[in-house]
């Protein structure tokens, strides 16, 4: 339809399964409160995304080749008798494809009429608060934003603090209105982040929140700080390899077929 | 058909109603006009308008998310016998979808059997009378243009003057000539305007061109005047976020997933 | 089709009509002689021409508003029982839209049975002849070139003078071109005229050759030149606001929804 | 299909003709040796190319418009027994239209049973042998390469030296390979050239192997140097009114509507 | 259907047919080794590939034209009983055209039902290793990854080494996603090479590695290494001709039709 495909690798049963959306934003926090998920919680790879647009190259990890954009599923809770779904991402969708991916992630979460979607987003720190504890920027806070009345009242339990006013870009802007459009509860969760390099520790409390939410392992943050780190210094190399960060710039560059070797 | 998706929120008998076109013209003149009538009418959002074109973001207002072209609508008149419907932008179209949206808006008009469109724009000041009252500027008249006659015989009713000889470009100039062809009533009103910041007195007189055109409860211009002020506080800061204020440059920055707050 | 729509506002039969293609030429021939004619014959608007690629804008005069490409129509002949048919634009089809422009205006002839197509143009005087008469440059000459046996022969009896060897391109030169292919009538007629302002003069001339050719009214210049300086001094006003005179650079503008008031 | 429109303005029965392409190449060596078996031959013009790509205008020649791609066809041989037809261009298409210009001739070529295609090809002169007779450039030599195992038998035949390795760039390329893929005798036909001017003399040598092929008149070249002289002459009139050969450029510059004179 | 053809110019089973990608990479590694299995198996053209976006060119060899994207095959193995066929490109396909151009040739293996895809490619010799045997750099390593344990296992077997981690951009990356997807065994060879020059000791080994695992005729490394190098020379002669390797560039250059010979 709008030229990106999800393909199936394993099929699964997601009736009710927990959404979370790991495309990079801000210190690439959904990035990597994604992939500590899929590393933390062992989940397996059921599909890929693929699109025209995304760039033409294959991410190798311990001998194994993977699309760049990816989907993992896995159980959670005591019993597993819930399922959580893992949208992973190394590299950012270019403007005009954000509107289109939206849609087919919502597309893909009611037909597997999932329970609810999860966006972890960073908030840019303000350049006078960087260093030190700036004015009205409490870096250890996370704030949320639900679609619905059901989303909103989530967030409320778990106590976590509503974002009032303000902007919400990109592609967890689109999901946002695009489950008040359908009806369909959607939760963005924000923690201050730096935008220089992947921050660890904006992802970490990202974590938390879904781990209130959803979880409710009352997981450490500070273990998960250091797997975080991990994370985060791989995507270094990767976004090494390809500086600029942008989908589009990675395409342009896939032109010229070439190799990395990261260590 | 044209890319462009008016998503219905809520069903609402619409036959017989006035719309009022609130995408931001000079001086922020149709945005500050729509906002105030949403506020000031207390209607419901009913629709929103989405393309691929339109910017990736989630207005947030009091923890509640939005998309950024939004339509609302409620009764007027003394008993709620007449329906006002109200498109509101924070956004300029970019100029390739304003034919389009033109269409859109129109077709839209006819299916729903609305009365009448209204278009509050704002006229450029000339340089040279800027800041005093220069040749042929008299800030305080407004003007109309009409395309059909019933157009502009109400506006002859209503005692406003006519705009003889010139150029209406963009949205509202489009709409004025959909009307011509389709033959649909559409009425441009015309309030002098700052260019270089939300004029909420040019927007205080559209409005009260309204007000005699169809709410007709002798609005007192002066407190519209500070209540328009709070909605012209509120798109400077959306601006100041995004300050070069088309959609293409949203679009395009949209690409970074970021927050801002708003105060 | 093409993306190019003609909107009937009034049926009219026009079997046999001559038509009068009036996009702007060199000088603004085209535009002078076609808005003159309107004027001149008291002609109605039965159509006007839409695309996407057109002006976002609406032309008002003494309070009614226009779309920037219109046709008009009416009886010529001293007992009104031919039909003159004119294409109006104060603007420049941007190079993409000439070929299928010229499909459009040419199916049009077609389907309505026009007898024939006149293209009134003007020829760039060359550099070294401004100001005096240059060598092989007659002023007061026109010349003509007939797509078909029949044009050509109207032209011989007009004793107007043949264009020879040349290139004629844009609009007048495809529809030339299309009426060789299609066996239609199509006369383009030829006066020198300065690029830098709308030249009436020229356009004038171009007019006495379609006086000779269809209105046969032998019509005096001298008055005619001074009503075309008027039509002149309005499209002044309209290239004043929009400096560059393109479609293209009109639909960037557009984008900022504004006003001009024309005196 | 692929925009590319062939409109016959003359049924002519053509299985078995010999088809030249007189696109422009190096030095306009096929444009010269089209225009000049135009004309002597006395071909008639049975049909014209059009494309949205192709330049807006209408070439004048002795007062009659044409199209800037032409198809001129009629008999060769003693008896009149064969027939030729010449694809005539004045223009170099633009690189995006050659694959789909190529198709469109052979599939042209295809349904009308033609014997075979033949382009006559100017090779660039190396610089260092530019004003001598630099080594290994013997400008006297014409040589050829054919597409099939036929097409390479006639070239021997005729005693056309074989072009052996190197690289065909442009329409000429494309045709050799469609003649491959298709299994239809395509010949191409090389002379050393000049690209700065039109090159009469390797056009004529072009011409001469042409003769050698299919019209076996045994030519005196020389008065068919001077001939193609006078093409060549009109052809840089042509080429100074537009100086940029491409049709791209010309498509630009077509969109202010002018006419010159060629003298 | 994506705009790419391939077009059969002889049927051959190739049921369990070995394919190698020869599109070229860092060092041309892969046209090298194409174009040498081609010459050392003396195999058949029976089809090539074409697209818009390819460049309008014909290579021409011994006096025949080819088209710039090819594709071979034959018999191997002691009795002929296996195929091989060989994907041969001297040009780079640009970046648009490397998904679709993956689809197109997985499509094609699927549907032949080959056995399996190897593309030979080159990894950029780090800057700080050049000329020297750099720190990690063994140049006479070669490394491989396959898409499926299957592939893995032929790897182990071989005994070559594994690519652990890292990042594969262009059409090898593609085709190795591709076959993970579609679950079709492709083996990527890697051998470092350098950027500047064709590197024929770098395909050498790439070939050496492709031997291991289905030509199994034990190469003596040396002498392929000489004949490397004459397709090499010929290689440099080709991109002497079109400086800037990419077919985008090529396609540009190719609007002006010229011919080059080649030594």
């Amino acid at each position: 339809m709008n030229g990106i495909d999800i393909v199936t690798i394993k099929q699964m049963e997601l009736k009710g399964a927990y959404v979370i959306d790991g495309f990079p934003s801000v210190g690439l926090v959904g990035s990597i409160a994604a992939n500590y998920l899929v590393s933390f919680l062992e989940l397996e790879l059921i599909a890929i995304i693929d699109s025209p647009t995304f760039p033409a190259m294959s991410l190798v990890r311990e001998g194994v080749p993977y699309s760049p954009v990816r989907i993992y599923a896995g159980p959670i809770g005591e019993n597993g008798e819930d399922n959580i779904v893992v949208f992973v991402s190394e590299f950012q969708p270019p403007p005009e494809i954000i509107k289109p991916l939206a849609s087919t992630v919502m597309d893909w979460v009611e037909e597997n009429k999932c329970r609810m979607l999860i966006s972890p987003e960073g908030m840019l720190i303000p350049q006078e608060a960087v260093g030190e504890e700036g004015p009205g920027v409490d870096k250890d806070k996370i704030m949320g934003i639900g679609s619905t009345a059901t989303a909103t009242n989530i967030l409320e339990e778990k106590e976590i603090s509503r974002f009032e006013t303000g902007i919400i870009m990109g592609l967890a802007g689109v999901l946002l209105n695009e489950g008040v459009n359908r009806d369909i509860d959607v939760i963005t969760i924000l923690s201050w982040a730096h935008a220089e390099y992947p921050d660890a520790r904006a992802a970490a409390l990202c974590i938390s929140a879904i781990d209130k939410i959803l979880l409710q392992v009352e997981l450490d943050i500070n273990p998960l700080i250091s797997e975080a780190e991990v994370i985060e210094n791989h995507l270094k190399q990767v976004y090494t390899v390809s500086p600029i960060m942008t989908w589009n710039s990675v395409s342009r560059k896939s032109g010229t077929r070439s190799i990395w070797v990261l260590r």
